[in-house]
């Protein structure tokens, strides 16, 4: 099954258009974990466990692992999603970008090392970057495009031919990149109004959101400019907001009842 | 000692601009190293051991060993470098880009786990994604302007205000975020007079310069438009031209020789 074909199934199943950001910092795990030999991987563990019903995707953030020295466990974390829930589509938060060669061993570390169904690529070298990802035809290419910081505005907002980078970066994917059909976008959820804006531009290509919770996006407004025309496109990422909303031994239902408020805010304005 | 301290004393020690990329292919090793426990560390051993007298940097391609899963062999050779040529500053090219604690983790990737001089990062989600990075003020973040590959024009050269993006990037760069002198920029070898314009628009600033060899770069134009004014300023990076200039079991020699005539093709036109 394509990545386009599992995120759309994962949708529907769940009802849910919830992405749950695997972001652990070690310092914030719970107590009860702390013995662990695999601590980070026993986090997601159970944290998968607790919601797998409930979400459409699973979003690992390859910093966490890579800053921490644990991407052994982000391995673990990678192959427990596969065998317990293949059904459910994880795209590997790695924000890539080089050229040719280089690219290549980029998309082999996502797609083959990791084995993810999708990765988020940095579009700022153009296509050359963002071919030897798109030509794995089954995955997902992410690409950012508007993304939800406060400085995103320093690049993203330059006017060139009247129109802001950002758009031009969403043109570029619907006339000119999507070669392959496995195009996403990341649009931040801080941004509603232009959110909408990129949504005219790309009619059907679903966007991964970050920035609801902890970043204060508005779920109502993000759900109303962002949704495509069947009611779905659209992966709301929460990462802070569900993974540390209870930080007693009890995590793991904590996660599991945050998750079922965010799916069911969304789900109140679809 | 600070990066921008290191990379002068190495400029001026070795007489030399040139930077060797440690891109290793495992396909395309030399068959004497074929049966090694560390092979690629073993090629990296023996170029540093063959051109360190040559060189004013290193820069190991993070890719290449994430894509094939060496990252081990990576930190060996990360230590290495700083056990026997504690002097010569080592760029990890990562062009990593990312905002708030995972830029942070980003951050503790290069600087801490692989304890890396400097480190390339992508621009394009603004100082949010610069400054964890730049905070780190004995070190260096080396930041993509105008990149060396075709298809960098896409958005690249977006014309804004009369003025293409990567020239704000350069604007941003000399104005505004480089509050801890720490700031290098990537320009391309393959576009010397755009070269020559970011030399304009940030005089002091050195440039990590991509693009000569198995991409095309002219030598002569790259020094003669982005030399500073005190006759430093570039890191010349070359790859594939010394790293498989040789593939026999001499391949060691191989480098060194093509190290010694990039460093005197560049010293000729100083």
């Amino acid at each position: 099954m394509t990545f386009m074909e599992k995120i759309r199934q994962a949708w529907v199943k769940n009802n849910s258009l919830v992405c749950v950001g695997l972001d652990p910092d070690i310092k914030k795990l719970p107590a009860c974990l702390k013995g662990a030999k695999y601590p980070v991987f026993e986090f997601n563990k159970a944290l998968i466990d607790a919601t797998a019903d409930l979400v459409c995707s699973y979003k690992p953030q390859c910093a966490y692992y890579a800053g921490q020295d644990v991407e052994a466990e982000l391995k673990m974390t990678m192959s427990y999603l596969q065998e317990t829930h293949p059904e459910i589509p994880v795209i590997l938060d790695a924000k890539r970008g080089d050229i040719g060669p280089t690219a290549e061993m980029y998309a082999k570390e996502a797609f083959v090392i990791f084995n993810a169904d999708a990765v988020t690529v940095n579009p700022y070298m153009g296509l050359d970057t963002l071919k030897p990802f798109m030509d794995y035809a089954d995955r997902g290419t992410v690409i950012l495009c508007r993304t939800s910081n406060p400085s995103s505005r320093e690049l993203q907002e330059l006017l060139c031919n009247g129109m802001p980078v950002y758009e031009h970066v969403a043109k570029l994917a619907q006339e000119k990149w999507n070669y392959n059909r496995n195009i996403l976008l990341v649009v931040g959820a801080t941004f509603p109004e232009e959110l909408g804006k990129v949504r005219s531009i790309c009619p059907d290509i679903p966007f991964l959101v970050p920035g609801v919770g902890a970043q204060g996006g508005d779920v109502q407004k993000v759900v109303e400019n962002g949704l495509a025309a069947d009611g779905l496109g659209l992966i709301i990422n929460s990462s802070r907001g569900i993974i540390y909303a209870d930080s007693s031994a009890e995590f793991a239902a904590g996660a599991r009842q945050a998750a079922i408020e965010l799916r069911d805010l969304i789900n109140q304005f679809r």
